[in-house]
């Protein structure tokens, strides 16, 4: 259900002959979720406790074109990602959303871009209609969701947050201070460059970081991952990230694999986070479809033997019903087995246009 | 002079089809404005004096889509109210725009929706092309416009800004701390929700708060309304609004009507603050439409008894004309009985695209 | 390959009737940039100093009508220049975009518009796909682009910022407080009026800010501009602009020229700042044109007599190659004179969309 608004001159010109054009789309949702419950060491409650409203409406931009020589390009952003010309954020200034050149060598994006390994592997069954993420405690995984925890990339300073914290260089001081508060920009400096391209059977990423936080030196960030498919509906790959601080360094292996069964897919993925840190993730996931129903959900565990031993498992469980038109009514409840915490749950609607 | 920019899908489906689609309409306006003056117990001026250039331009988007059940679900916002990805504000949060679905049942809708009794009441006539706001003092009546001062929904928090804030449970606080500072985040933590239906010649209203402001306890917020329509041109109605704070509890009873006489139309309202605070609320207003011109005003009473037995009146009166293709020339003049304080006018053009 | 939103009215009316719409259209670009250096006395390295990612995305808003009169009115701004409705800025407030209105006697624009001198002379060429600015020492010319220096409109405040800022009075302050940092604040405060027309061979501009910034008096700017353009392919043109503060008072007289020489146009301008600052500006630039391919630069000079004695001397060259349907290959580099500091260079690709 995605709006095409054609440019003046596609209505003229011959079918087959794509003008630069800008594609309006847009998505929302509302319904109500129960944020979770979490409590201190004397067993007071300190977060959440009842169901909320949860909305929201959003509108996305998506740019085309392509040269006489037959090389794509273009871009996508969310209208709240614009960036406010006022403070140097969003799109306007490459933090958030991308832009891209493609032809038959593949795909060069630059821009908030995922990391290699998520770019061939994806994330999850995305569980509940607002996307839930249960409730963490100091974990070294900083968010526990459907996304699966890759090193690089969007997510790579949230997800490992801990871990990279304790590697981070805070990119406004002089000497090698730590810090954990800083995680992200440190890391995330963007925007960052990722290569992707699909040659027969086999499909490669590539991805990296300038290196640059604010105009001084930050982590430097950098991927590859190829992923090969046979028979049709089974997909092996691996990914390899790296994080390149000075004062430490973490990389990370990740092998997935994801396989099709009639209405059913299966998703699994391995990684061992390494050098400076010391760590295993183990996920799995799937999807069934039935009709209008679709079923889903994931098991994921983190094993951090680098801080305090800490470990901890996380899940999820989703199910939608697709009403037609762009509408579905989805739900999920999602939880992990850190003490303090309660899950989480929700139950609504999501609208695409 | 909306704009429907067709889905690609919509052109080729038969009519009466509705596509999911983004619509894209806009607005401005430019002219000048005489800020009015405030003055100190010195008489020494504090705030504006001279005319100032006031203009603007805007851009809304109109999410709008159909299930194959025939339930209507859409929303909208505008550019400015997207939110910025970075902060967590705007309609991707909830907070500002809102979504629907609506069928038979009535419409239910979600994000920084109205209260029950503007839903059917409504305010009044619009006065100067930039929606003058007369300059206040330190009453409990926060904004002096042509808006009707319900106690809930989206302008809840600023229009009763002293007698809430007097009311008011920080949400930050583990204690009770009043504060005079945050009520709007306190009593319209959002999304909140809004039903609307019409039977005949019934219509109700019923909306409500979540009672949570950033994950914590706040201030619970709920209306109803019922309206009545007779012999086409006659409506009457009632509301009854509650907002119920842990240290104290508000409610306000409305009585509404509006006539239609020819090309005049008249709304009056009369309010009743109740329970904890103690005040009445009077307010008149007209608008009539000659060919291209239109005029209106509105004068407007509250009369507190409950902090220091202030009142203020406040009254504006406004004019336009209609020069075709969504332009129009517009003026006004707003102003109330503090002292120290001068009219605010206008006069300038507005567009809608 | 800007695009063309059709109203819905417009689709079913007779062509030649213009109804009001929104039209959207989209820029990107990516590439790399080296940021330059600068060094302290020291000769420690305290900005940039590698090659950088830089990427943006954006999406323009124009607004178009026409009243039965047959007066044209309108308005234009990008999605990052909504505005955020939590903060005040933005197109939604004036101070970013403006909208107009036009007719037989000329265009007035309101908002964030440029001062008469440079609304009939421009800027040249711009260098570079990322818009180069050359890294800057202390000087009284804030920043070292492609920009022509003028005295007032969206860029007055940044570029003279030393010489402005040694005049400005703190808006917020009771006194005259001298102020360094809130320059910008003080003498654009915004929405400002530009008026322009062209008559025959004549082409006239004035533009004023109404000397107010958040309520209180700032400095006033005004300015009156006049070109002549002979032989098709010569103009030449003066302005006069002025900013008039509490403590002390500027103007600045241009003398501009543009000439065209079969494939390439070449500007000149000269200014000379004066009452309480002295200071004399001289810049040339270019652009020629071989096919796809399209080359400009410029030197521009201010020597300041007021502050110091100092003097700087910027300079930029640039290319780029038309790649069709909208993408272009583009790079350059910028440099000036001042010690400390290298030069900046950038290679990327433009989309227009």
């Amino acid at each position: 259900m995605k709006k095409v608004l054609f440019a003046t001159t596609a209505l003229v010109l011959t079918a087959g002959v794509a003008a630069a054009e800008v594609t309006v789309s847009g998505d929302g949702r509302m319904g109500v979720r129960y944020d979770g419950q979490k409590f201190d060491a004397d067993g007071i409650e300190t977060v959440g406790n009842e169901w909320n409203f949860n909305s929201r409406a959003r509108v996305t931009f998506t740019l085309s074109g392509q040269t006489d020589g037959g090389l794509e390009f273009g871009g996508s952003f969310r209208a709240d990602q614009a960036g406010d010309s006022a403070a140097s954020n969003g799109a306007a200034y490459g933090l958030e959303g991308s832009v891209y050149i493609s032809g038959a060598f593949g795909k060069i994006e630059m821009g908030d871009v995922v990391g290699a390994s998520e770019a061939l592997f994806g994330d999850f069954y995305e569980v509940g209609y607002s996307d839930l993420t249960s409730v963490g405690g100091t974990m070294i995984v900083g968010e526990l969701s459907d996304d699966i925890p890759y090193l690089t990339g969007d997510n790579g300073g949230f997800v490992w947050g801990n871990v990279k914290s304790a590697l981070a260089v805070t990119p406004t001081s002089s000497g090698s201070a730590l810090t954990t508060t800083t995680v992200d920009v440190a890391y995330s400096s963007g925007p960052n460059l990722l290569y992707t391209g699909t040659f027969g059977a086999f499909s490669v990423a590539a991805s990296m970081s300038d290196g640059k936080a604010g105009g001084a030196d930050a982590s430097q960030e950098y991927a590859v991952a190829a992923a090969y498919t046979f028979g049709g509906n089974y997909t092996v790959g691996m990914g390899y990230e790296v994080v390149d601080a000075d004062v430490a360094d973490v990389d990370m292996l990740t092998l997935a694999g994801v396989a099709k069964f009639g209405n059913t897919s299966v998703k699994a993925a391995v990684s061992k986070l390494g050098k400076d840190a010391d760590a295993n993730y183990y996920g799995l996931g799937f999807s069934s479809v039935f009709g209008a129903t679709t079923v889903g959900g994931y098991v994921q565990k983190v094993d951090d033997k680098s801080t305090d031993n800490e470990d901890v498992t996380w899940y999820g469980l989703g199910a939608e019903y697709d009403l037609g038109g762009g509408a579905v009514v989805k739900g999920g409840i999602a939880d992990n087995d850190l003490s303090g915490t309660d899950a989480v749950a929700d139950l609504g609607i999501k609208f695409s246009f």
